[in-house]
């Protein structure tokens, strides 16, 4: 699915239309950053973050019946494809917090899914957005949301102007001469219940592309991915990397050398 | 610290001697089997279920007043030493399960700590049991666990009797002529909060090295580990492999090539 398809999903938000919608409609999940869940500064993984941000997806559309077990009776499955995450800091070892999670719009083939990463006290550590597909899983084509149960899914709009998230959107990517900097296999720990490397480690494989003085001596404040394609067990992946400025650089993932399979965008302070 | 001290470990089971011990000793800890957390057959990976386990092993010691923190203040702090897993079946996604853990017996300088894995149903996919040291943060020398705190530890003791773990003992490594089978730098997902490669990213990278059909044709029956040293950020691991027969397999990780960091045995049924 390009690029392009995804942009237009930011053009416009549809208002909720029924009843239910609302504040009601944000859920929040707790969690707790355990000690092997952060980096060598006790702050936790972004790749563990991004486990929570999906968790938190996956139970918000789970307990409106648009959960991956109700929509696989009729072979339909939630697709990311979109994930950009902005943290003022990021959540500490032994520390508690919650995710807030809510359905920003709806436009025909895209949902926008917002995140508010919250402390104890409800201040922000930061927020995320988020794009999903909704996918036929024989077609591997895209669905028109607002056909399927009748449109239900507007009913859990929670509209920017009743729930903000004041990060920016999801940017472009525009790669011209990129530096190839590893390649690396693939192997059993990668790979998802689907045969699919999973959506988290290429979030690991990328942060691991940085010195480790840019997590002790900077804080990461932003990271963008856009998944394209799917890579599967035994395909090699190759990272190639752009510099924007000294603390912003572009990473496309290629598979085999040949096809791009994601592109991600990373921000230190 | 040698083998040789480890295995004397497994010598004698000191009895309880105050009050306070017996079943009442044992904690549990539930954990649900998350989507991201299953590998490709649907099982969770098991350093999922190990993450797990250190964490039902370090709540427990808190509670007792000898978790990390308290242990920090005089300088000293607790050292996985061997753990190993036996499983009759994997929890797989969606599963809700808990973690009961007990500490077996205390020698001078070791604990064993003991672990079932519970169904739902309370029946068990399987049993684990680890050793510990206590060190000193200075010296990084284990300390007589038995002088710490007035010997309050053996208040905590859950003897055999009381509580069995029907699973086979920390078995014996002899390497002969292990054959090099991959070579990995180490990068920032590889280290914890002290710098050092975590325990459970070992396991990880042991597994990588098996094909995908042994788990997907065969299952993971019991995995043991016996860490040796400690490695570091940048440090390069090379895995050593030997066949015991055409299911087990051992694997020696050593660290630029020279000194032993951890030694693991993987058995498929």
């Amino acid at each position: 699915m390009s690029e392009d398809i995804i942009q237009k999903s930011n053009v416009a938000t549809p208002r909720p239309t029924k009843e239910g919608q609302g504040r009601g409609c944000v859920d929040s999940y707790p969690f707790y950053v355990e000690p092997f869940h952060v980096d060598m500064t006790g702050r936790m993984f972004l790749g563990i973050l991004g486990n929570h941000l999906l968790n938190a997806a996956g139970n918000h559309s789970q307990r409106r019946g648009w959960g991956i077990g109700a929509l696989n009776e009729t072979h339909h499955t939630w697709v990311l494809s979109r994930l950009s995450i902005e943290l003022e800091e990021m959540p500490r070892q032994y520390e508690h917090g919650s995710i807030e999670t809510w359905v920003e719009s709806v436009i025909k083939l895209f949902t926008n899914r917002n995140f508010a990463i919250l402390r104890e006290d409800g201040t922000a550590y930061g927020y995320a957005r988020s794009i999903w597909a909704m996918i036929d899983m024989e077609t591997r084509r895209p669905c028109d949301l607002l056909n399927l149960y009748d449109g239900d899914i507007l009913n859990y709009v929670v509209s920017e102007d009743e729930k903000p998230c004041p990060i920016a959107g999801h940017g472009r990517f525009r790669f011209r001469d990129p530096q190839l900097v590893r390649t690396i296999d693939t192997h059993y720990s990668d790979v998802d219940i689907n045969g699919h490397i999973n959506s988290i480690k290429y979030i690991e494989h990328i942060l691991d592309l940085f010195p480790i003085e840019r997590f002790r001596d900077q804080r990461l404040q932003r990271f963008e991915i856009a998944y394209k394609t799917e890579s599967y067990l035994g395909d090699q992946l190759s990272f190639y990397m752009q510099e924007i400025d000294e603390n912003e650089m572009d990473v496309e993932v290629r598979k085999n050398d040949s096809e791009v399979v994601c592109q991600a965008k990373v921000r230190f302070n």
